[in-house]
């Protein structure tokens, strides 16, 4: 039924509810000089099934909490230099693929200590794999530290983890469907992840270097904001459709039209877009945590125990990655990736789907989630001194923190 | 399930493909030298089932849609002022009153004359009668005429006329729903849309003009952007929830916002989600088109028949409602307030889930909405000079039209 009235009235108060919620939130943890993307998560929270049940997650609000995370890291993108970045790309690499082989080698154990299928512990390994590029990248941006060296490393980090993470979902994925592994379709998912993540931060940026005025075609509109928007969406979708994260796309996107920006105005432009979706994205994982699930000992203990083996192991590896940096900017990068979020309950998500995630497993993992990202950001705040004095391109600075959320 | 891959993918390249397509349709018909909007209407009709069949209507398009008709309605209302509304309250309400009972007259007739249940006749009549102020006041904006005198009468009895259409769809849905009518709802509709209205109207805008600094609490927001949007989702599902288009909660947050405009930069932080939204609306008006439906001759006459008198009646009883106002002024207001759209569609949609609307009936509406919506803007730009020119207030002119539409 179109437009039916009750729907519509559902919907737009869901979207009220949630966009009211986190600012309040967003603004109470500010007051109390605490990172403002804890209190959107809290305010998800409150207002979820798990405390006053004012908002349940339906189609249209994950539909804006996927392009929540979808405008952030499109955002993201836009502060990010493809040259800037492949300045760290040898340690960026290195942090995403230690950061990756302890948490899934730690996963893939606890899993077999639970006495739990091969799918099951395949599953809980790559739902911990994962740091949520979001979520570090939305404290980096709240700290004004996504410019410097460090911050573009957790940054690189977290995209090469990402598309590692898909890679183990298409395993963990095939595992679950056929009891088998399809050997030939992993590589198929590698080498398309990599074609299409080489293609678009190479060619993509360098095409839109040489020919910026591509968004801002004569008439074809004044403003580059739609264009710009339009090659999000559709690089979000593409990445989608060959089975990477969306953000991938968006974060790609963002980069091309990066290249752009002494010709136009488009942060400006796409502050808006970006103060009006992210908090969909912050509060739908407040609202999927499920605190009645997670009320029994066993499952407090497995959350302890889960949300433990995934700070440490993530900590040794990316620490052990980014050393060559210093230790200084080690132990801020590092801290910087024990963030989980959207990639993990994607796969956690799918595992509940194919039946080898049960839905305690799912409570303890999207807990985990919300556990590392509440954990992360004071600690990140405390660090941030002394990961920037130790660094070499202080001069370049962070881009100054949006004052649309900030 | 959660953020579901394919799910995802899917629901992207919907909004991708929507958005590619209107903008594209809106530059085609910019050159052509036609209205914007019926680009996008038919870039809708091409991508949707009729056509290509790239997009179907599902939940994640509709709620786009709905916004898109929020913010476009949430822009008009900035660009509002309450004392230029009441200004032209007199001729606007008799426009909007004639306007209503002659298509009601017309539509109930037509339904007799087809030997339809009384049930039937009176949906056929309330779709028959509401202007879609959506579309009229994107045709004005795109115009400039929406500051003009004869621009905010159509607004002001495109308002009064969708406040008529609820109250009728109480009764029409009282019909359907019991066989009999229900007196006491009905008054318990009008009363509230009335006190909804007038409570905002007058009381919101007179709060906000004297305490302007509330959408900017020092520290709760930078920007009155957000502040601004969720007083715009607030009245919307608040309006829905009674049982009021969404649209009309909208429009009265943008005339409260617009109080404070002296103050804060807001419509510039506003344009780019008025840029954004707005397509996945006239998009969606197009895909809802169902050109198979009307493909057999029976159908096609009866569409004929049905915008003609959809089209005769409102022009006779808004240009009788209008002439107050002098001839010239009296045609353009009533050509004005021939394009219906998203409520006659909301009421056809309803009657269809009732089983008083049957399939062909519906397309024959949606195809109504269309047509009336493709024919109008063309005239509507041959009267303007002639309008504009017997313009008093010609001095205070129309709102210039806005970079990121126009």
């Amino acid at each position: 039924m179109i437009f039916a009235a009750a729907e519509v009235a559902g919907v737009l108060t869901d979207l009220f509810v949630i966009l009211l919620a986190t600012k309040i939130g967003d603004e109470v943890f500010r007051r109390l000089g605490q990172p403002a993307i804890v209190g959107e998560i809290l305010a998800g929270v409150i207002v979820g099934p798990s405390v006053l049940g004012l908002v349940h997650a339906g189609e249209a609000v994950e539909v804006f909490a996927e392009l929540g995370v979808v405008f952030l890291l499109f955002w993201v993108g836009l502060e990010t230099r493809i040259t800037e970045l492949a300045a760290v790309g040898r340690p960026a690499a290195l942090v995403g693929l230690l950061g990756v082989v302890l948490p899934f080698g730690g996963g893939y154990g606890l899993g077999v200590a639970l006495d739990e299928s091969t799918a099951t512990s395949i599953f809980i390994a790559a739902a911990l794999v994962a740091t949520s590029v979001g979520i570090t990248s939305a404290v980096l941006v709240d700290l004004g530290l996504l410019g410097t060296r460090a911050g573009r490393t957790i940054l690189g980090a977290a995209v090469v983890d990402d598309i590692l993470a898909m890679i183990l979902l298409a395993v963990a994925a095939g595992l679950a469907a056929e009891g088998g592994l399809d050997a030939s379709s992993v590589l198929v998912v590698l080498a398309l992840a990599l074609t299409f993540v080489a293609f678009f931060a190479l060619g993509g940026t360098a095409f839109m270097r040489r020919r910026p005025q591509i968004l801002h075609v004569p008439r074809f509109s004044e403003s580059p904001l739609l264009p710009a928007v339009i090659l999000c969406l559709g690089l979000a979708a593409l990445a989608a459709q060959i089975g990477l994260a969306a953000i991938i796309g968006a974060f790609l996107a963002g980069m091309m039209v990066a290249e752009t920006k002494e010709q136009h105005p488009i942060e400006e432009e796409v502050a808006p877009l970006y103060a009006f979706f992210p908090p969909f994205f912050f509060g739908f994982i407040g609202i999927e945590l499920d605190l009645g699930a997670l009320a029994d000992p066993g499952a407090l203990a497995l959350l302890g125990g889960v949300t433990a083996l995934a700070i440490v192991t993530k900590l040794a590896g990316a620490w052990l990655g980014a050393l060559s940096l210093g230790r200084g900017p080690a132990a801020f990068i590092a801290v910087g990736m024990v963030p989980r979020g959207e990639v993990g309950i994607i796969v956690a998500g799918i595992g509940r789907v194919a039946n080898v995630i049960d839905d305690e497993l799912f409570a303890v993992i999207v807990g985990m989630s919300v556990a590392t990202t509440l954990l992360v950001p004071p600690v990140l705040r405390l660090l941030a001194p002394r990961a920037a004095a130790s660094e070499e391109s202080a001069a370049s600075g962070g881009a100054p923190p949006h004052p649309h959320r900030r």
